[in-house]
């Protein structure tokens, strides 16, 4: 990894890695650093009650989607990735942006089937789509969406409150999200509204790269260490526990909360959501108890499944 | 016009023109058209007693830039594309996000000499840049900006609130953007807070398509017509009369007052922004006028230039 970070101009991206990008672009940003590295930036606007909270994210052909994907299904997922990024935080999305980057041979149809999609998905949480820019490009189709909303000061979760000891929960089954889902997913807003009306939620993000790779930077953000139960997984049909790790596109909720919460918080749960699987999978652990060979080795093969 | 308008399906994009593709797209969306048409989204937040404001905008390798363009005046052009639509509403700009889609075969120095323009345009107007995402790409570089701020209710200005006999003033000189300007340009922010602290502005906009484009829109949003002294447009070094009307990327402020208020404007402009020209190019008419022969083969000499 040491290498990768010392990247020289004359790295490629490809040999880089979004993580090591962004941070390094954004140590470049000393007054602005404290905003970003959870899912969403959260600000003061001038003389409201409310946090303003900010998102972008895009879908780019031949990458998140294939050129002979349903375009309904595009602009579905070109809006909820960046709607679960609300429900990571506990955030209400309200207003979305929309720039459309499209061959000039593309047909029509195909540009509105996208916005099909983009607008019945805004309507599934009563987002309104206030503004649109459209471009040409010579390459393949993309789709940047950027949503505005709010969050009450006293329910917005960052990643950073995780303690010791804290129960850690998943929302929903993981894996095989790339057999459809990663097309069809509803974010977790519903839920993640809920949670922090009714119970002290300490950490929070979504999945959306895999447990195996957002678990940590959960770990990491609360300075403790995590021990999971790999057996306890809730597994989507037909995924083993290394797709529950691995895939990735999960837009699961992932969670902490202190222990004496933990029963109060399954039974209404259930009543509340009876459809959609609870699963404690694990706790967070001293930072130090990552010395133990055991937690060690578990912790290793997580990491590397 | 009017086959370009009933599109059907299997039309290509190409054939049928952004105004078109996004008045078709925004037809659909019958709760959001209020905010959309004009330079930014302008909405009201939770509580707030200003209102939000938002924006996005793109630019795209090989449409608006060209692969040997030094990266960090593309970064530079990106940020101030979209903070130059503030400028048209007299709105403040506050947080940018951004996304970078790039080929993983450019070179990481690429991007941060991006990066580099990036900040430096927005800190050029205190824009805190609030988050970033990245995304590969196997086409050409895409930089989104997506920025929010506000604007006081009473300064806001729409492109609609242009009257028959208003005095049509642009700022800067005209014509021959593409020469150098288009990447160097500084957006009309200070100027347009000023105007709205000083003058009774009644229609506003930033000219990006060329004043040929922009002032019919910004008439037809008035509802009026307008008559223009070709030979008073103020003209870029090297500019021609029809550069001032067709070139485009010219980013300055075309702007409509009340005559009465005309040479109190003049004065407290020359006064407080001595190096930058502000003309007097024409006058909103009634659309009626537009019958009368003259004026209506100066419009359509205007429009086809």
């Amino acid at each position: 990894m040491k290498s990768r970070q010392s990247a020289s101009g004359r790295t490629r991206l490809g040999e880089v890695g979004e993580d090591v990008l962004l941070a390094s672009l954004l140590r470049e940003l000393p007054a602005s650093r404290k905003f970003i590295g959870d899912d969403c930036a959260v600000v003061d606007f001038r003389g409201a009650k409310n946090l303003l909270v900010l998102k972008t994210d895009c879908v780019v052909e031949g990458i998140h989607f294939r050129a002979s994907t349903d375009p309904a299904l595009v602009g579905w997922k070109a809006m909820m990735r960046p709607l679960s990024d609300f429900a990571a935080i506990s955030a209400v999305p309200q207003f979305a942006l929309i720039t459309l980057i499209v061959p000039s041979a593309r047909s029509t149809l195909w540009v509105k089937k996208l916005y099909r999609g983009l607008r019945r998905a805004a309507s599934r949480f009563d987002v309104t789509i206030v503004g649109g820019e459209t471009s040409a490009t010579r390459g393949p189709a993309v789709i940047s969406v950027s949503v505005s909303g709010f969050v009450e000061k006293n329910r917005w979760i960052s990643r950073a409150g995780g303690k010791t000891g804290d129960d850690l929960f998943v929302t929903g089954r993981l894996g095989g999200s790339l057999r459809g889902k990663h097309l069809r997913f509803v974010p977790r807003i519903d839920e993640s509204r809920w949670l922090t009306r009714n119970v002290r939620v300490r950490a929070m993000m979504d999945l959306s790269d895999g447990l195996g790779a957002d678990l940590p930077r959960l770990a990491k953000a609360s300075r403790v260490g995590f021990q999971i139960g790999r057996s306890k997984l809730p597994l989507a049909a037909g995924a083993e526990i290394d797709n529950a790790i691995s895939d990735g596109e999960d837009y699961e909720l992932l969670f902490a909360i202190s222990p004496p919460d933990r029963d109060r918080l399954k039974k209404a749960w259930r009543k509340k959501f009876p459809k959609l699987p609870l699963t404690r999978i694990g706790k967070f652990v001293s930072q130090s108890a990552i010395r133990d060979p055991q937690l060690k080795r578990g912790y290793v093969h997580f990491q590397q499944p």
